[in-house]
């Protein structure tokens, strides 16, 4: 790998690396791609006439974002109120049961890590403060942090409601580290990205193959460090030779 | 009121006094109970034979508390989960949408200040570093600090998962602050008051005229400063002679 061969330490120029966690370290989002698959397949067989039952579940969905937020929960209330609005009330409500069963299972869901990331952060980890930060909810973060055999790599864990600048702010005063020492690493352009960089931080994304439709940016104008895996950051780091 | 006449400036003892939010500054208990009483009123008349419906929704909720949490969303999923369990699916699924409604609806809902809240705000916060720590989901609570109108009062607003002695560890290492010199003031003695004290903290009890189930103590052996309202926080702080 060329790029390393000249590499100087870059991790001295960063006080703390963090991480984002969902579709970064471990999958997510395939299980909700899952999980809608389910409910069209449960609620399709009763919809109204002429209803496009995926259409409603996106339309209900975004209605809820502000009103109930991101992660699992949220979600499966939303699949609850778009399987009757979409059925003009005639789902019957054991189905809607397996709906809210979908969404409990999805919350016990074992952790799975993506490729590399145990070596990643063993690389890492000793040779740079390294954090964990998180948007979603508090109770299904946790878990899976708790339950992810990674968690002792992270001084730091921060749930954040919203990836914005403000909250970028307000972790790195936390942590005591000048924006321009912090590093951040993430699938998502819009949350790990942009608003690192907005506060004077640096960010490398690392994309997921899918992408969530709220999370895409289409014209962010902003030349991005873009690497196709996370085994490719301790090398831009200085850290290895793999 | 005697007590103040000889008070001290208690306030100096302390670099941070902490409220809980829920039953302390706010309502929240009595909107679960209203919307419980909804339930009932709307899953009842499908209940089948010999089932107590309360009873159903109490057991679900105890299930589903490790895996959903505390707060609306995860009270709202236990809602639907138990009116389909309660009625042997009879429940129409229009039902259910009215219950998911109603959960929407409490995530909506205005904040409705505790009586005395803002007068001894007003009369802390400028004498002392003022948190707010809260147990709950993130989106709920976020809205309901910032649409409460007295989130300028405090410093930092901590929400947390679950109120235990390392989370408040970990929150007076954050502030910087010593165990001794912090002071935490709630209404429940199970999340607000033990575990501050056994950290080394000190902590007030105000009552609220609702306790939830889950947050009895019943025999914590611990003796108390107990106050029966909010206003006499200041008076013993030696900040009022209200």
């Amino acid at each position: 790998v060329t790029h390393s061969q000249h590499a100087s330490r870059r991790i001295d120029q960063f006080d703390v690396v963090a991480f984002d966690a969902d579709d970064t370290l471990w999958r997510s989002e395939d299980t909700f791609r899952y999980a809608e698959q389910r409910f069209l397949e449960l609620v399709g067989p009763y919809a109204a006439n002429g209803v496009d039952v995926e259409e409603v579940l996106h339309e209900v969905e975004r209605a809820d974002i502000s009103v109930a937020g991101y992660g699992v929960k949220a979600f499966t209330l939303s699949m609850v109120r778009a399987a009757v609005r979409a059925t003009d009330g005639r789902v019957p409500s054991l189905v809607v049961a397996e709906l809210a069963e979908l969404g409990r299972s999805m919350l016990l869901d074992d952790v799975h890590l993506l490729p590399h990331v145990v070596e990643v952060l063993e690389t890492v980890s000793p040779s740079v403060r390294t954090v964990l930060i998180t948007k979603g909810d508090l109770v299904h973060q946790t878990r899976k942090v708790t339950t992810s055999g990674i968690d002792h790599h992270f001084t730091d864990i921060e749930i954040v409601l919203e990836k914005d600048p403000d909250t970028y702010t307000r972790i790195v005063q936390r942590l005591g580290v000048e924006p321009d020492r912090f590093l951040m690493i993430g699938n998502s352009v819009r949350s790990d990205v942009l608003p690192v960089l907005a506060i004077g931080g640096h960010a490398i994304h690392v994309p997921y193959h899918i992408t969530w439709e709220h999370e895409r940016v289409d014209d962010h104008g902003v030349e991005l460090i873009e690497f196709a895996s996370i085994a490719d950051v301790p090398i831009w780091l200085g850290l290895s030779d793999l």
